[in-house]
């Protein structure tokens, strides 16, 4: 496929991929934007910020190189998260999509501030460990390039507590939202809905303790992990 | 546009804006309105009281001057918390679109008499400080003039507390339900999806919290905040 | 009309009614039914038991006298419930149309076994009062003539308390679910959504409140009721 | 009908009754399976493995022995909890179909460990007491033959607790989700959805008590059960 093939490619995928978050209801209003990046290309391509998912199209897609500046002419501006995917797709090399979303279960936890245990097998299947949640951020990093220091605050937490980002695909940023990611715009819209989920299970289940709950025993989480990751993996059509 | 071209478009989007009340999940059967003012034309725009969603049309919307006299020969009753929205119209100048629901969210908050804190980002991205919820009216004030009174005692709360009603584009009328605001009628609805997610984001993040949580610091309150609004914002489409 | 296209009238009108419960969001599987009664021509009209919403049509209603004996021939059986409406519709004279739901607020109000305090006007708008949980049954009453006695107990819990049926148009059955009513069967569906909803709101502001809630002043119960009710009632379009 | 029509009818119901799963919202993304037993032809049909229910076909879903061998050449592969459903179809001689779900309401109740106490009748209605919770699989359980000993360890609890499987048809295996059946596919995922009602009810009358709370009497545990169940129902259509 020629450089334009591809990129049409992209802005397809990545609208289709956008266009989950509502039907995941992960979403209000305009709030939430998946992106992709093509390291080879050189270019990323992001939602436009503040367009209605009812209306929006392919072409509404904005092209930008790996420092997320546009490049075609006429674009719409990029979601203006756009400086912390830069910092992502640079930092994490084996992510290809990222999602963020303040959906609501998720933004709940990073309010409250906390890492999301693994209470159980569905975010053993998941997640190989907590789903962590970032320090916040300082009174000088919001007020300096806010959106760029929310990636590096995302990193720092990743290799302060040495977690594989590929084997933990999310994070919830302290008092704001998700993060996640995967091999494609549409499997980090699908992380995301994952987050959602395991976020809902894990209050409930707090509830119906009423006292802090131990994780599940590791033995479950390295099963339910492997089953469905990595060369052993028997989950799926293979 | 003629003074009659005006009033029909005024019809169509306040008729509009009712219908997304329901799609966004915010009434109960004919619970809810909205409403538009046009200054200049000296017109309000409103909602039928109590007639069905699934059957409303813009021809059924109510038109009254701005002192909630109703205009037009053979008109349907206006919604009864009309007095409510007179009052705003004439104390908030800047304002041009107003909804009421009893969505569920709201209402408990405004049922448990609580302002609802800024505990996060996606607050702090449509409310420059906590949602406030006012005092209960009086036997007196609900036994005269109730409805016009809510629009008083909303109005009080402001000014004591010298909350900027642009800034703060929201309420908790205690023991009752939510009123928003905006620019047209439509982004009233839209702020009132605001809350209602806002609000169950709130309840969540206590419930997981189990302490009283500490709102989120004022620089990021303030850097959420001015990067959607005022003449520094870059979000959106610009 | 002929007493057949009386009959033929309310099978459509309880067919749409019972239709409502799934819309409403008020029932699983094949719970839940609607019943009405015409008194003068000794007949209630009623859900077949059992039978799915996807496919319920209007000659699926079952037709019986004031006694609940059916009376067509190869009718379906009627609702397991028709007992209790028996009781109701001869003990509360003035009301037309009952539903019955396991819908999941009301069923987990009356499994803990409290009356719906009125906490607000949402509330008041629609109930002068809370809404009254019944005792539990005996172990006689349930193994004798359970569902005729679950009426009893409704029509005890009234009267003891010296509740009027049309101003609290509905109660929880202690342990079971909500029966509620009207002056028609689409009427009472509708009251079934609103303690759905009050139910919600009521618990939520409990745990915003995290203590014991007072209810709303008297003054704004009268004046929320009475705007809606009786003669003074200045909601709607009259 | 021949050998190949009995299979291609369970096709098509096997794959209707996973088609119910996200229509009844008990799944996320792929997860979640339904299969079905034909004993006197030995055949069992489950849905594939990570397969998205929007494109589902009656030809996708899979065909094995007893044993769980899969029988059609150009199969996709099945389901991975298959291996449980062989202990249960091989242990329970009397159900035909078998649903496994992480729903929300469910899970949160496996991961906090605890049986679904009979809080009220529309438990009552379905359940011939708790729902249980198994233990914990040990280590070794869960290295080895993970999913057959997930079938032998709800095999065990209904064994050592004296549990009629025909009677209480489901349970919650410890930190990990729901199994639940009955005598066709469709019916086990009815039962799947009756559990998440039942255990948000459960979960909504703990958060409204505030305390522990009792089980409703025994004499309406009978009397509901049996006027659905066994020989003396009366409730549907005969």
């Amino acid at each position: 496929m020629s450089r334009e093939e591809i990129i049409q490619q992209m802005k397809e995928d990545v609208c289709a991929a956008n266009l989950k978050l509502p039907e995941y209801g992960l979403v209000t209003l305009t709030w939430g934007n998946v992106a992709e990046v093509n390291r080879e290309l050189g270019v990323i391509v992001i939602k436009p910020s503040g367009v209605p998912y009812e209306t929006m199209k392919p072409e509404d897609m904005v092209v930008t190189d790996l420092d997320g500046n546009v490049l075609e002419e006429d674009s719409l501006r990029p979601s203006s998260d756009l400086p912390t995917d830069v910092v992502l797709f640079r930092e994490f090399p084996e992510i290809t999509g990222i999602t963020h979303t303040h959906s609501i279960q998720g933004a709940a936890w990073a309010q409250a501030g906390r890492d999301v245990p693994v209470y159980g097998t569905t975010h053993a299947d998941n997640f190989y460990g907590p789903i962590p949640c970032t320090r916040d951020l300082t009174k000088e990093e919001v007020e300096e390039a806010y959106e760029e220091n929310t990636g590096h605050v995302i990193v720092e937490t990743f290799k302060e507590r040495d977690i594989d980002p590929m084997a933990v695909p999310g994070v919830l940023v302290r008092n704001h939202g998700t993060f996640s990611w995967g091999n494609s715009a549409m499997k980090s819209v699908e992380v995301g809905k994952v987050i959602e989920t395991v976020c809902e299970m894990a209050e409930r289940t707090e509830t119906l303790s009423r006292n802090a709950q131990e994780p599940i025993p590791q033995y479950y989480l390295d099963k339910h992990y492997y089953r469905k990751h990595g060369k052993n993996a028997y989950y799926g059509q293979g």
